[in-house]
């Protein structure tokens, strides 16, 4: 084990008190750690790092978590797939409306798409005025501008801006002159029946490669000269002073702004004036080269999706021969990725109570003749019998999940999961469920104790396992308890899983199985 | 005069055909320009630059714009006022919210303190659920989050982030782990009967500058240490790797992220790991220092305002004795300065205006027996007396503006303004008003014509000076150009300001003066 920096160490202590176990958050200041913390003891045990501190305060970290890579935010180039035009020679990532709203996988595939190579096409969308909104609100949130909230590219009698009239518009991005600039852009084809008028991309982050690799000092030119960018009507100045290439501490592409149109007075001495043009120029001429233009049609119902950041959009001249209109607005990749991580971290946490069923649910069930698998398989299969709804369903399928180890450990001590006060599942599932889920969940130990209370005969119907468990979860609850159980949200939902409960513990009996169940709990984890 | 770049100084040409008149936009793009482009021969004229260029273009550059100095886009600490708490002993940079929707010039002082010290504070504020919105809609665009379109901080039961619960909070920016980072936010006291709950600010521009001063190396690790922020909760996801503080290619600080709660793990060697927690304590001291805290109430109808790439926001632990309800939203300083330069913009407009009225104004009027300036006083007058719409009194005062030869040069040239294909000042005064006062003003020469050709007798009345310039103008029309005339947008009215110009040229005749009209003017240019 390397020496490891104490404070460093100290500020990831992943326990309850350090760190809100729901969001993370850590819960002090890194001030309110003594001037000399030092590590007073620590050691090595059951795949951990326990360590006492100097202050008295103790903490444990997984060895794997301490040896972990780290991915980055996946902005900059390390993280994209750069790309010239042929390599979507076979097709564009593209997905149909339908397909995307309703399977989460390929909702993954389009927004991954846009974060790895910049732009996915959805073919189908419905062609109708407002609807760019809700592909937006698909993964994040609208970003309005002097433009509108939403906006419409046609030809208009008093533009002011060219992207409202027929010519052709050369690669570049927009809103160049705001900062934060917008990072994402839709646009919305409603109507493309005029000849011309195709679109173009190209890759901002391989142009700005290409030029690092062929002219460096050009390069470094660019990164390093704030150029003004302005935009201005009646009602607007915008200005926003930044490189046309951005690179991050480590020196890696992060950003492009490239837009000649928006470009103000540059000041500087002659000598770097003449250097940012020379520069400007070599790197305009790289985003022009024809290899690196993609060029497609948007067809009515096709929208596409693009990091403004880093890709630059064209379009060819139209005439007027029929009509164009797109209907765009902007949006900000934080939230795209935002959501494909959530959605990742769904498929994840179905992957692994799939394995948590396959594995430890296969084991023994407290005495009864049915595996843990079995027995959480009948109850959902009684739940689905009785015409349940799929929050029901899931409660009844997972409401034992408590009792798999795995489901408690490793992979999300270090998010701050207080694993230790938790008797049941349900805290975990709260990572993914909302509360008609988890609270049937919760409560289901409860509910039986409550039932042997308030039913006459139910406890008679206990098997010899559960009759034991009753008396070791403190018996039938006297009346106040029944009485205040009966209030608490889920509470009736909760008697519903419990007889379900009860019914699932046939050996032997036939069910679905996990596989069965996962679009149900895909759709009740939005 | 030195040696200029060539495409720097082409790609500055101001001429209409280089540059959009109305919006500044560039009508080319860089690569448009030849190769081997150079300035074939070059004359001081006149106070103008005039080239001849190698292709033929010609270019005109007012030698004024030419030596100007540039201000930048004031976001980084150059444009700063840096502060103490001590700064504000003699109070808050505040207004009334009656005030500053009224008054271009206090809305202009409140987003210029939030501009230049980080922040402002309305007071009385409608304290009503959904105000904030409109606060921040004087000068942008709300921007949404996780947390909402607008957000709740008051005790939440189940809260997701510790500004929802009572505990004292130390000093941060919020959502350092969105990128981009919300740049504004607002916060709008509803309620605060609790005791404690006070609110805190540091300038996190100023505690950098102290760093930087007092430990350059732990400043510079600081700017070049990216720093994983991280939430996540059951829907989000989010992750931003950013600079505790954050500079420009000028080494100027740009944007401060200070958030403890939200830092997960950094990676690296032990000794980078080691020097970055040694500069974020000793930064983190600083913002700490009680000559830094400025701290203050806010009082139901209070509306916080202030700069989140800067300022540290915090707030003391409250009892739950009373309530307090804060409401607030996120927004973007980018619009905040259109607004701001805007605003500025419209005053200087109306400061030319004046300098016109009192300069040129004083002005033989073509041969009439009043100046021009009391010949437009005088029909703005009139207008007012027959109790015409603002719109229409403006249009009166302001319909012979064409004639002031200052209003058609200088300071504008450089914004593409074709002043060479305007006869008239409704180009100009386009940039501040809309058509309802433009189109009169253009259209009020074409309304005498007009009229002699409709009103039997009308041409009989005209002064002798119009007569004449009646017939350099075209003399009356004929019945096609007449129709067409009368479907023009404005027609009408222009026939209307039209009676008020011929009425206006009584020598002596006492009217206000053109302060009177300020007020009238400044509210038609929103």
């Amino acid at each position: 084990m390397p020496e490891l920096p104490p404070y460093w160490l100290r500020d990831n202590c992943p326990c309850a008190e350090c760190r809100d176990p729901r969001t993370g958050q850590k819960l002090f200041q890194i001030n309110d750690l003594p001037e000399d913390l030092a590590v007073a003891a620590q050691a090595e045990i059951e795949g951990n790092l326990e360590v006492l501190w100097s202050d008295g305060h103790r903490s444990r970290y997984p060895l794997a978590w301490l040896g972990a890579e780290d991915e980055g935010d996946g902005r900059t180039e390390a993280h994209k797939r750069l790309w010239v035009a042929a390599d979507f020679r076979r097709g564009l990532p593209e997905a149909e409306w339908e397909a995307y709203v309703g399977d989460p996988a390929e909702q993954a595939a389009v927004l991954s798409a846009v974060r790895r190579s910049g732009f996915a096409v959805l073919r189908g969308v419905p062609a109708v005025e407002g609807q760019v909104r809700a592909v937006a609100e698909t993964f994040g949130y609208v970003r309005t501008t002097n433009y509108g909230e939403l906006f419409d590219v046609r030809v208009e009698p008093d533009p002011n801006n060219l992207a409202f009239t027929s010519v052709a518009i050369a690669p570049h991005t927009d809103n160049p002159y705001r900062d934060p600039v917008p990072t994402l852009q839709l646009l919305h084809c409603l109507e493309n029946s005029a000849t011309g008028g195709d679109s173009g991309l190209v890759d901002g982050f391989k142009a700005a490669a290409i030029l690092r690799e062929e002219a460096p000092d050009d390069f470094a030119v660019l990164t390093r000269t704030l150029v003004p960018f302005v935009f201005r009507d009646r009602c607007t100045e915008l200005r926003a002073d930044r490189p046309l290439i951005d690179v991050d501490a480590l020196g890696r592409i992060r950003e492009v702004r490239f837009n000649n149109r928006s470009i103000s007075t540059l000041r500087g001495s002659s000598d770097a004036l003449a250097a940012f043009y020379a520069a400007y120029r070599r790197f305009a001429a790289i985003t022009l080269r024809p290899e690196l233009q993609l060029t497609f049609r948007l067809d009515r119902g096709d929208c596409l999706i693009f990091d403004n950041t880093r890709l630059l959009h064209a379009r060819t001249a139209f005439q007027q021969d029929g009509h164009r209109h797109l209907q765009g607005c902007y949006a900000d990749l934080d939230s795209l990725a935002s959501t494909l991580a959530v959605l990742h971290r769904r498929t994840a946490a179905l992957d692994a109570v799939a394995e948590l069923f396959a594995g430890e649910g296969a084991g023994e069930y407290l005495g009864e003749a049915v595996t843990m698998a079995e027995h959480m398989l009948q109850a959902a299969a009684a739940a689905e019998a009785a015409d349940a709804p799929p929050h029901l369903i899931a409660a009844a399928l997972l409401h034992d999940v408590g009792h798999f180890q795995g489901a408690l450990h490793g992979r999300d001590l270090m998010q701050g999961q207080d694993n230790r006060h938790s008797d049941t599942g349900a805290h975990w599932l709260a990572q993914w469920f909302g509360p008609e889920v988890t609270e049937p969940v919760r409560l289901h130990v409860a509910a039986k104790r409550y039932l042997c209370t308030v039913e006459p005969g139910y406890r008679a119907r206990l098997s010899e396992a559960s009759e034991y468990t009753l008396k070791v979860q403190g018996g039938p609850m006297d009346e106040q308890q029944a009485a205040a159980f009966a209030e608490l949200p889920g509470a009736a939902d909760a008697v519903t899983v419990r007889r379900w409960d009860e019914q699932a513990k046939t050996a032997g009996a036939p069910t679905p199985d996990f596989e069965h169940y996962r679009p149900l709990l895909a759709s009740l984890m939005k």
